[in-house]
C-alpha cells in the first residue's frame, strides 16, 4: 500500500502546502524554531505541534485556519505506523542495517561509558548534517542525542 | 538462544582475555588507532581486523600466537548474526524505534538535503560520546557518518 | 527449545541451590532489600545485581565464592530472550493480552493524565501482591510503575 | 493503516462527541461510575457497554438517540483487533516490553505464591494513576488486578 | 527439530518407561484417577502431578525413587512448547483448522447463551472418546469443558 | 480490519434480519433441523446452505427472494478467513491455546485408540451446550465429533 | 540446520543401509508391496511401517534385529517437520508454487465435479512416474489420488 | 479480506457470464481445448488467454466486445496472489500438506529416477479426474506433469 | 492486493498510455537515452525521473502537460513496495532463488576478488538481453552491475 | 546461529583444505573447468560434484580418498538452506534489494522482449567479474544466464 494510506489525514494537505509554497523543511524549520528531523515527523504524524508551531505552520503554509488540520496535529500521535518493518526503502533500510550490524557494539560501548540502561528515544533528539571532504565528496552525517536512563534497582 | 552461540568462535577467547586483562573498549580502541564501536563490533564478529589490528591485539590481550583466533579475525566476517530483529534486548530496541519512528523524517531531510539517494553503511563511521549537561544529566550521542551515494541513471 | 536453552549459564545454578535451600524469592529479596520480582528477574538474567546483591545471595545460596557465577551475574544483561514472543506460555500471554486488548485504552488515558510522552519500563518497578476478596477468592495484583517521560520538543 | 480502520464505526462518532463536549475520560468515568481505562476501552471497541452505560453516555454525549451507537455497543466487541502486535506505538510498546522481560519473572513469583495457574485477564479490572515523587517527577502507576484461576486437576 | 528437543528431561524417561511396562493411557489414567487426555499432557510437560500422582507414576512405571523425575513432574510447567503454530502435525491441524474455520462461529453461539466472557481453558478439562456408527465406522469424540468466564465491569 | 471485511457480502444481510427479527441462533437452528453451531457458521460465511436452507431462511428472515444472497449462500465456501491466526479474540484465542497446551496429549490418546490417522475437520459436527454445576457456576461444553480417518498403505 | 537434525534417529541408519546395499527406492517398494514416495516417506519419518514392513526392511537393508530401530519405525510418526515451510529447496518449492497458483483453480474444478468438500491427504496414495516424450524430453508425472469427503451436514 | 480483492478485475466478470449461462468449466475448456484446470486459472488471473481463447470466450460468455476484459485477458498475469500462504481454504490446505508431509520423498525418488534437477511448474500441465472404486466411494485424483529440468553444470 | 494498489498513482496513466501509442519499453528507453530496465522501473515508481526525462515522455506518451504526472515522477520514490517479499510470482521468484541458492557463492567469490565490501545496489546498473544458442534455445541474460563499496576502517 | 550448523558436513572439511593449500576458487574453477561462482556454491552445499570434480578436487585439496567427502559431495544437494531470508548480511541483502526494488521491472521487460514465462534459475549459469572504470573505480559485475521458459498451454 502507498505510504498516504497510513498517514494521519492532515499530512497531505501539509505536503501540498510546502510544494505550492516551494518551502523546504529547513525554512520550515527555522521558522518553528525546531529541528528539520522534527518537522519532517510532525509532517508524518510522527510528532506532536504545539499551538505555537500551529500557529506559525498556519500562516507559514497559507493554512485555512477553520480546517482542522491544527486541532488534529496538537493531538496524541499514534506513532511507529509510517513504513513496514524491516524497511523496504532502501534509505531507511541502511539504517535499520546499522542498527542489526553494530547493535551489540552501540550495547557494549554504550554499557561500558555508562553502566546498566539505555539511550533515550523519547528524551531525545536528533540532527541531519551535510559534510564535504577534502575529495570533494558528500557524507550524510546524523547525531542521534538521547538522555541516559539508568534500569532502577527494585 | 544465548547469544554466545551467534558468534564467530573467537569472541569468547576476546571478550575472556578483556575482562582478565580488565581492558576497556577506550583502551584497545586507543592501542588500535580504531573507534570503540568498531572494536566492539571486531569482538562480535562484526568487522575485519587488519594484521595490524591483529598484531596488536595479540599482545594486547596476551593471545596465543598459535591459536587461530588471528587468522579467523582477518577473515571475510558474516555480517549481521548478532542478534535476533526486532531487537528484544531494550537498549537496542531502542535504536530500532528510531528507525521505526523517524526513518521517514530523516529519508525527507536527506532527499532535500543531498537529492536522490542513500547514506552508505558500509562507506560509514560511527562514534559513542557522553555529554552531561547543566542539571548534571548524561546523555547518550551517538553519531552516524556515511557516504551520500546517489542513484545511478541508467 | 527449553527454556534453559535461553537462559545465562548462572540461571541452573541459582536454581539448584534456591531449590536445595528451600528458599522462595521472598526469603531471598527480603535478604536483598529487593522486590521478588526483581530477584526473579536476576535469576533468568533481566536484572543486574550490584556486588552486595552478589555478596548476599553467594551466603545465603551457599555458591562457592570461586565459581564465576558472581562475576557474571554483575555483567550487563542480554535482556528480552527468556520466552517466545507471542508467548506460549498461558501465565504469561494473559499479560500480552491485557496489551492487545487495553493498549489503546492505557495510552489514551495517560495521555490525557500525563501529556505526549511514555511510562518507562526502565525507570521502572514492579511487585506482586496477593488479595484474597470477603468470597474467599483470590486476587492477583500486578503493579507496574515506571517514570514519566515527555517526549522532547527538539 | 490508521487505527480508525481497525476501530468499530460507532468509535469515530464516540470520540469527536468527547473533544466536542471537552469532555476527559475522568469525566465520563465518573458519570458512567466506571474506570477511565475501562471507559477508554469502550472508546475503542474494546469492552461492551449495559444498557445504563448507553443511556449515560447517550445523554453526557449528546448522540442522537436514533443512531445505532447505542445497539452496537451493547453488542459482543470483537476485541484484539485495535493495533498490531508487536505493538509499533512507543507507549504501547514499553507494555509489551514489560511482558517480554519481566514475564517470567511474573510467573515464577506469581507460582510460588498461588500455585499453579494464572491470572484472569476477564475477570480482571485495571486503573492508571499519577504520583509526583518528592523531587517533582511524575510516576505513572499502572494496576493489573485478575482473579487467580488454578488449573483445574483432571 | 524433533519433539523430544521441546520436552522437559522427564518426558523421555516416562515415555521409555510405558513402552517397556507395556501401559497405556488408559491403564495409567485409571491408576491415577486423571482423564487420559491429562495424563498424556503430564507426560509432554504440560500438566502438573499432584504427589499422590508421582507416588503411583513413580510405582505404576517403576521409576527409580532418587531420580528426580518424581521432583521435575511437581514444579510448575513451561506450557505451551510441546510443538509449532501453525501445528505441522496432520491430527493437531484438524483441530487447528477447527477453531480457524469455526471460531466465530462458536463466538457467536456462546456469547448468544452465556452473554460477554469466555470458556476457561484452565478451569477445564477435556476427554476423549470412541464412537461407532450403524455402518461401523468410528468417530472421534472431543469433548471441551471449560467454566464460564463473563467480562468483568469496571 | 474489521470483520466485515473478511466476511461474504451477504453475512451483513443474514445478520441485520436476525437482529431486526429477534431471533436467536438457536430459533433458526430448530427451524433449519442444524446445529446452531452451523447456522452461525453459515452466517459467517464458512458452510454451505442447500436450497431448503435457502428457502427457510428466506422466509425466516424476511429476506427479499429477489436478493442473490440465497444463490450466493449455496456457493461453496471460500473458507478460513473469518479471522487471524493467532485469533486476537480472547473467547477463540482459549480454542486456539487448547490446541498449543493438548494438542500433543490429543495426538497420543487418539493414536493409542485408534491407530494411525486423524479426526476429520470435514467429515465432522460440533456443538455447544451449556450446564450448570451443584454450586451454580455454569461451563461451556463443546463437542467435537469427526469421522476416524486411517492413513492409508500405499 | 541440516535436515538430519530434522528427522527421527532411525532416518540415518536407514539411508547408511540403502546406500551400503545400493539399493533403490524402487527395490525397496517392490520387495514391501509399496509404493516409491511411501518407502521414501517412511526413510524420513513421515509414513509409519507395519510389522511385515519391518520385518522385510530389517532383512532387506542387513539391519540389525535388536536395534530398535524396527521399534521406533512402528511408532506414530510426527509429521510434517521434514522441511521448512515455504520450502527453499528448488524441487519441493516447484510443488508448493503449484499449490500457490493453481489452489483456487484446483479448488474451482474439484467444487464442481464434487460439491462441497475436499480430498483426504490422508486416505490417500501418490506415485511418481517418468515420461519421456516424441521429442526425447522427460517429464515427471506425479499422481495425487486422494478419497473425496464432502462436508457432512450438521 | 475476500478473494475479490485479490483478483484482477475482469474476474468478476467472466465468473457472473458463466453462472449466467449455467456453464460448466468443462463446457468451456470444451470449447476452448484447454484443460479445466487452466480454465479456472484463467478466471483466476493466473494464467494468460490466447487471442483465439478471447475470441472463443467472448462469444461463448456473450461479453461485451467493447469491453476491455479481453486485452487484459491477453496481458501477462501477476500470478500468485489469489491466496494467502499457507492456505486457510481447508481444500487447498490438503494441497499444501501434502508438499509438507511428502515433499522430501518426492525429491527423494525423483531424484533417483532423474538426476539432479527440478520438475518444471511452468513448462507443465495438470488434470483433475473423478473415479469411483468399486465400494462406490469417490476419489479426487490430481495429475501434475512438468518437464524434467536438469541443473546446468558450469 | 492487486499491484496497481502498490503504485504510485501516476503509474497507471503510463502504462495506459503506453498501451494506446503501442510503444515498448525498448522504444521508450531509446528516446529516453536509458536502459529499458530504468524505463520499466520509472513505470512502477522504483526510479527517479530526471527533467529532461519528463518533457520526453510527456511527448512520446501524449501525457497532457497540465496534469501532476510529471512532477510527481521527479519527486524522490519511496522504494521497494511494488511486490511482496518473498515474491509469489514465479518470475521474481527465481530472481529470489537464486539469491537465497547462491548467496554466500556470490560472497566468498566477490570477497575473494574485492576484499570486504558490497557491490552497491544504489550506484548500480542493470540490463536485460536475449540470446538464442545454437540449437535455437533463448536465453535470458541479466547483468547487475555495482561500483565496488570497501568497508570504511574506522 | 554460525553458518557452519547450516552447511553439509563436508563443507568445513572443503573450506580448510582450501586455506592450508592457500588456493582461490579462480585456481580451483581453472582446475575442475567450472565457473568460480559454481565451485564455491559446491563448497556450500549448493551444487553439486561430478565424478570428475570429486577426482580432481581430492587431489588438488589433497582430501584423504578413504573420507567420505567425496561420496558426499556427489549426492543430491538439499539447497537453500545456506543462510536466512531476508539476508541479514550486507552484500548478499544488496542482491535481495534487487530483486524487491527491480523485479517488476525485470519481469515487463522480459515478458515484452520473451512473452509469458520465466528465466530459469535451475538451467542457469553465472559468472562474476571486475570491472575498472577509468576513474580507478571498481565494479562488481555479475551475470545471470539462465534458459527461457514460457508458460506450456495447457
Amino acid at each position: 500500500s502507498s505510504i498516504i494510506d497510513r498517514l494521519p489525514s492532515y499530512s497531505a494537505a501539509l505536503f501540498e502546502a510546502k510544494t505550492a509554497k516551494r518551502l523546504t523543511f529547513e525554512d520550515i524549520a527555522r521558522a518553528l524554531g525546531r529541528s528539520e528531523v522534527a518537522v519532517a515527523a510532525l509532517f508524518y504524524g510522527q510528532a506532536r505541534a504545539s499551538p505555537e508551531d500551529v500557529a506559525r505552520l498556519t500562516e507559514l503554509l497559507g493554512l485555512s485556519p477553520e480546517t482542522n488540520v491544527a486541532a488534529q496535529m496538537m493531538g496524541f500521535p499514534d506513532r511507529g505506523r509510517a513504513g513496514p518493518m524491516p524497511p523496504v526503502e532502501p534509505l531507511i533500510y541502511r539504517l535499520y542495517e546499522i542498527v542489526q550490524n553494530y547493535g551489540y557494539a552501540f550495547k557494549a560501548v554504550i554499557n561500558e561509558k555508562f553502566g546498566d540502561g539505555i539511550m533515550s528515544a523519547i528524551c531525545f533528539h536528533s540532527k541531519v548534517e551535510k559534510e564535504v571532504d577534502e575529495t570533494g565528496s558528500s557524507w550524510v552525517v546524523i547525531t542521534l542525542k538521547g538522555k541516559w536512563l539508568p534500569f532502577t534497582r527494585f
